[in-house]
């Protein structure tokens, strides 16, 4: 977890404004779901591996037989009723869940928050880190796909950040590919796992580990090889021959999704996998050219929604990895055109001194007061760091705002 | 706590983001600290009574060892190594001795974030709600009070609430008040909290309760009535008597400042309180002609930041209460003025409808699809309540944007 100084948080304040705005712009709303949501909720299994990372809220009000109850049955977790999310889309589940009757029969939900993971700290890992997501719950067909990659790309061009691609997948094809394979339903999860390693290990310690799992192997290596080896652009003539392992259906709605996203790069990865189990169909990330890690990802939960309600909702999300986009964009965005510095003497009447910076304010500058020091020059510098541009001396000759001589401070 | 529907999260991101920008106009800058600090911060006796009302996160990998000994002991906060913030002032002070070398030496510091505090629920008080504060840190002279309420009372007037009136007291002014009623110093802690119920219980009640604390009360209650009915403007003449128990220098200061703000109302009030025993000097308080309770306060508390550096620092601090600002702002705040919706039937073309809504944002609209339904009425009622302005029909025959014929929804 981590503080944030002025300028690291006028950066991400700034980037935040962008993405929200381009996210309002194409017709999302934006909600808010409280830090904290009942512990039954965060460890009902809508979460994956996550849930285990929750941080718990001690019951309030708890006494030593409390205490002694959990010693006895071993579950310390009874001690807690709150917990604080770890993701964005079970808030959201619930959410939906609770207030569907007032939201309109296709929602676009914006959510841009903290979520909190107690992972053991590591580069570019955060116990406390931001999300910004997109979900359309409530639309069955493609049109959920292409608007939120429509929407996520202007929000990256917004940024600044050219040459991002959208690698897309669809759990249907994993499964027809692991089916090919003879892997047994049971064990599709599993081999899941494995296959989203392939990155890290290569075939052949996609192959190993499989094997290692009572798998048949044979003809695994040379499918991931041909499927390494070839240029997926998704623009294949009608009536090509398509692969054996490649499902047929899947194949068609991805081909019809790039043809629909003529402004974006998409690059189709037929190993692509994502972690979460609740994904039912079209699963994306964004990678970047520079980058050996995603810059956010997503996909279709048909199934998730439906757990709360009782009944079927079609839902899709897309997530930004904002800390990983902040990193990359730097602290440099903040604009400083209107902004200056009033630099007073010690004894300089205060009210005198508001009374100046009121009328500046007024006149739309940012204006910060500094006290002279002996080093002007460094008091100078840290103000130009700090993202101001003009400076001016207030002294006793100064009648009114329009008196001020302001100076750059470059 | 609660959700936010996209309405009512759209007004409170409008509002916090007028405040943001009245703040960092005056020379505030902004800063951000992880929701969690670790409990021995958050009970360290800094935060008052609000310590009794930190929400406890539970220490991870614990085991029933833990919690037997969490039984024998009793202390069950034991269990637990960190907690919700409850407030941003114990945050600040933390971070301000962290990163002091980073910043300036006159540190003005905007905190805008949520807080946690473990009440029952009751009308006006939730569990997770936002502060909007700022703090001078460094500047021991009346410029800090100047700056805070100057910036204060311009986000107010910003946000369109007119009539707000700042109450403003001095610490030393209530110490000598005790001490001419005779009250013993180590009481006067005690004495306040009866004071500052003075509202509530009216001065029998106040005289009745220091009675039964054992303190003499001849002469309080005409003390208090006295003050009760005199106008206290701050403009008497120099030279004119002031009341033997009103603290002279305190006084002259509090004169000072308030000639200091010709643009806002100042009212003295001797008996304001504030509920913090970390202030040291000046005190104040947002009323609202409307409102039966502040909307927001603070004060002078030069000893706290002292305390984590070992060496004095001067500290004043002033905190809006952002849920009531809302609250009284209500949901009407958010711009519709470029927001339209596209009507289309149930089987459009998606990327058709996509690229006909990214060419609308690019020319600076928000843009939402509806599909349509046999109740169009209500899809367009629902769109206008939802925010949007205007709505256009997609047909077979629109051929781009410029062919759609945009109508109001009023």
């Amino acid at each position: 977890m981590r503080d944030f100084l002025p300028r690291e948080k006028a950066a991400r304040e700034h980037a935040l404004g962008v993405i929200r705005q381009s996210f309002a712009a194409h017709g999302f709303d934006e909600i808010e779901t409280p830090v904290m949501e009942d512990s039954a909720l965060l460890h009902s299994g809508l979460g994956g591996d996550n849930e285990k990372l929750a941080f718990a809220v001690l019951k309030r009000g708890l006494g030593p037989a409390d205490a002694a109850a959990a010693a006895a049955s071993g579950d310390l977790l009874a001690l807690a009723d709150l917990g604080l999310r770890f993701d964005l889309t079970v808030p959201l589940a619930r959410f939906y869940a609770t207030h569907r009757a007032e939201l309109p029969a296709v929602f676009r939900a914006i959510q841009i928050a903290p979520v909190w993971r107690a992972e053991r700290p590591q580069k570019g890992r955060y116990r406390q880190f931001v999300q910004c997501d997109i979900d359309i719950i409530g639309e069955a067909g493609p049109l959920a796909e292409i608007e939120l990659i429509t929407a996520t790309a202007a929000a990256l061009d917004a940024l600044g950040l050219a040459g991002c691609s959208v690698r897309i997948n669809d759990r249907r094809i994993l499964t027809t590919l692991l089916g090919h394979w003879g892997v047994p339903p049971e064990r599709n999860e599993r081999a899941l796992i494995t296959i989203d390693k392939l990155d890290k290990i290569g075939v052949d310690g996609v192959v190993a580990e499989l094997a290692g799992l009572g798998l048949a192997t044979e003809g695994i290596a040379d499918t991931l090889r041909a499927i390494g080896s070839a240029g997926w652009d998704l623009t294949e003539a009608d009536g090509a021959p398509a692969p054996a392992w490649l499902d047929a259906a899947a194949y068609a709605d991805l081909r019809a999704l790039r043809a629909a996203l003529p402004g974006v790069e998409i690059v189709f990865d037929p190993t692509l996998v994502r972690g979460m189990g609740y994904y039912t169909g079209t699963i994306f990330e964004i990678a970047h050219p520079d980058l050996g890690y995603s810059l956010g990802g997503g996909g279709r939960y048909d199934g998730m929604i439906g757990r709360f309600l009782g009944t079927d909702v079609p839902a899709c999300g897309f997530s930004i990895g904002f800390e990983r986009i902040v990193d990359l964009l730097g602290a440099d965005e903040a604009s400083a055109a209107n902004a200056v510095v009033l630099v007073h003497e010690k004894d300089a009447d205060p009210a005198r001194l508001v009374a100046l910076k009121s009328a500046l304010v007024e006149g739309g500058l940012r204006v910060r007061l500094e006290r002279r020091t002996k080093n002007l020059k460094a008091l100078l510098d840290r103000a130009g760091e700090a993202g101001y541009s003009r400076f001016a001396f207030v002294t006793a000759e100064t009648v009114d705002a329009s008196s001020l001589d302001f100076k750059s401070l470059a």
